[in-house]
């Protein structure tokens, strides 16, 4: 074991939160602020400079770029047959925030985000774990690079948590992730079918998905069915779930 | 010299395509074929499969994703005190279709490009040149790796090419772009101010933008001028302009 690594596991006064991301991550971390970091959300973040919050946001913004590349490129070669529309779509799934919050959190990420608790209390917490771990993507690469990052990514999560052909098989089904969401919070839910506008075609249905009393979302189409799907999308969209 | 680019350069059959190539890239090139499949529209792709074409969109899509991960990388270190906001539309203004045709352009990619020219007959040549620089990023990286991908696209397009500080300050007027372009393909533009569907807010406007009889893009604003500028982004983005 090299002399920098036994400090940082064994000496340093860090030594606690090594020990925490190396569990977590499967390597011993360089740059720790980088890490702290990636797991502030902005509710806790303090001004640095005038406008300016030492959140985890700046880096959420770069690991979703790393990782929408690292992505890419494992699906590119995963599927050489496939069309860049397929690998879009694909890629659309493994990143999706409720995919990654899901991630977040089998990896534990809750016991290690830093937040005001008072942000969870109607029950919607978003994408706080999902953001994170772009955040924590982020912080890897600007802390190791991006093959490291790749070869962290690729076997330490994609192979190890995401069955990708799973995903490529599942057409996400908004409407019972939400009735599941509102079941799970206590909240009421309801799709209701609304008159049309004057001049839309009868052939038309309207439905919005009111949730509490509140309208979250609604959608238009030619079906009722499509139409609730997609009101259903963007209430999911809106809750962050 | 060492002996393989030697033989590359002077020797093989494609040298003359080594030495375009090297020319615009400022690199000797390794695997030729990712660079010929970087420059084939879909236009004149042939089947290698069933239902498979070797056109360059599958390189697109990798490019694509590397190209977002190089810029926001940049970014994120050039400005440590803006916000992922502010990051996010700069990177989108950055690899527009439009910037990245631009650049294209002045690459010289229209010489390199294979494509039907009956596409272009009725002047919408639309992103095939921003496409193929995005393809082309794709194939570097799959030659030559990120590292490398990343030195050329910093140093050899972004710093010689791209005026990163100019693009801050442009506010993308999608109005005068749109009709511009229709005064160069000798097109007739139309912005119309439609009734409002009943039942929506006397306040709001809608907009619809009409290029020689086609409704392209339409807008819905609480200003005319909003909706105007809506509509015409629609039908940039309907024009690939």
């Amino acid at each position: 074991m090299p002399i920098s690594r036994f400090y940082k596991l064994y000496l340093s006064p860090n030594r606690k939160y090594v020990k925490v991301l190396k569990n977590l991550l499967g390597f011993v971390p360089g740059n720790l602020s980088l890490y702290r970091l990636a797991f502030r959300h902005k509710s806790v973040a303090q001004n640095i400079r005038k406008g300016v919050k030492n959140s985890n946001e700046r880096l959420e913004f770069l690991g979703d770029a790393v990782l929408g590349s690292v992505v890419a490129e494992v699906l590119f070669k995963l599927y050489p047959y496939e069309d860049e529309g397929f690998l879009t779509e694909l890629r659309s799934k493994i990143v999706s925030r409720n995919n990654l919050n899901q991630l977040a959190r089998k990896l534990g990420f809750d016991k290690l985000i830093e937040f005001d608790p008072k942000i969870l209390a109607n029950g919607r917490q978003g994408s706080l774990l999902g953001d994170a771990f772009e955040a924590l993507v982020g912080a890897v690469y600007l802390d190791k690079g991006y093959d490291f990052t790749r070869h962290f990514l690729v076997n330490h999560i994609i192979k190890a948590h995401i069955d990708i052909h799973t995903l490529e098989q599942t057409e996400t089904n908004f409407k019972s992730k939400l009735i599941e969401w509102c079941q799970r919070h206590g909240k009421d839910i309801t799709f209701e079918l609304t008159t049309n506008l004057e001049g839309e075609s009868a052939k038309l249905f309207t439905i919005q998905v009111n949730v509490d009393g509140e309208i979250l979302g609604s959608g238009k189409e030619f079906s009722k069915k499509n139409a609730e799907k997609l009101a259903a999308e963007k209430a999911c969209a809106a809750l962050g779930i």
